[in-house]
């Protein structure tokens, strides 16, 4: 079919979305176009707004409009506790347990060998100085629970021990609500080991 | 978590898309802000320009630049013949065979009473005006063989040939490459009910 041109520009432009292939962006393109026209002029202000406004938080590193985000410049947080988390996701995923009153790091990433992203890529140094600060007593690594995510806790450990801090990492055990027989073995091992 | 204003704007207006609900939007944002500025503008940039410059071609309906599709204004088809199909994708698929040299009309959507889509939603006049040129002698329904699209092809068939037009629709049977014992009992009760 001789499709648009400008049509082909935007299914194009929607595959850079991750998880979106060739049908899906021209099921989205058809859908805009078609449907919500005033949906899509809304899409590309935000996209280019967000573009123009966001960008990392001086102390912190997740996404703000400000130099420092709010998190950070909230003068009722416990200063003297730092947990590092991948991404903003996982921040917000702990923010809403409301257990925890410090501050945050956000790697924005995490260690991949593989993918060639390496401690700089993850913000290592800036990390470092952050933590080194001297009000901040305890460093405690929330990265997932993933074979990258523990990687990437090991290397910022051995680094951050090495400056003197106290590092600690989130519990591994038995998920609340679970029933032992349907939990997977190496769960059980490690809250075996990690017994209390 | 308090999340960045225009973040919050952009993961909203990416929920618009179909298919995508707030985590997918909330990755989709962060992947395009941490990653890939350059495809955020370029997507921002595409959306704006397909909402300025697509619209429905005067003849078939389907989206163009022009105010005639490249497809309607191709001499070399044959203009006797109108093919009507639900959307540009389905087009696609037809043309992709290489088996139909005549014309199309693009319905942009189906027959849904329960989503409030009545015949006008789907330009039944401006097909009845399009077949009804003195040229078009067939028309080919060619919507799809769900409910809806078969309800669609019936209305459509009425209509048309109430006009005195010669009404065909695409032959239902076993697909090439099935085994008889695999295919589901409908289709083969069709095959058979069908056969030449």
């Amino acid at each position: 079919m001789a499709q648009a041109h400008a049509l082909q520009v935007l299914v194009e432009a929607l595959r850079r979305l991750p998880g979106v292939g060739v049908k899906s962006a021209s099921r989205m393109a058809f859908h805009l176009l078609q449907h919500d026209r005033a949906g899509a002029r809304q899409l590309a202000q935000a996209l280019q707004h967000a573009c123009d406004s966001v960008h990392h938080c001086r102390l912190c590193h997740t996404f703000t409009e400000h130099e420092v985000c709010e998190t950070c410049q909230d003068a009722s947080r416990d200063r003297s506790k730092l947990c590092v988390v991948e991404t903003p996701a996982d921040q917000s995923a702990l923010e809403r347990t409301q257990a925890f009153r410090g501050l945050y790091f956000v790697l924005m990433g995490k260690l991949s060998p593989l993918d060639g992203i390496g401690p700089q890529d993850i913000g290592l140094d800036r990390l470092l100085d952050r933590a080194g600060d001297g009000v901040v007593q305890e460093v405690i690594l929330a990265t997932n629970f993933t074979a990258e995510g523990e990687a990437t806790a090991h290397v910022l450990s051995e680094r951050l021990k090495a400056r003197g801090l106290k590092v600690t990492r989130l519990a591994r055990g038995v998920p609340a609500g679970s029933e032992l027989e349907y939990v997977d073995l190496g769960t059980i091992a490690h809250a075996l080991h990690d017994r209390r």
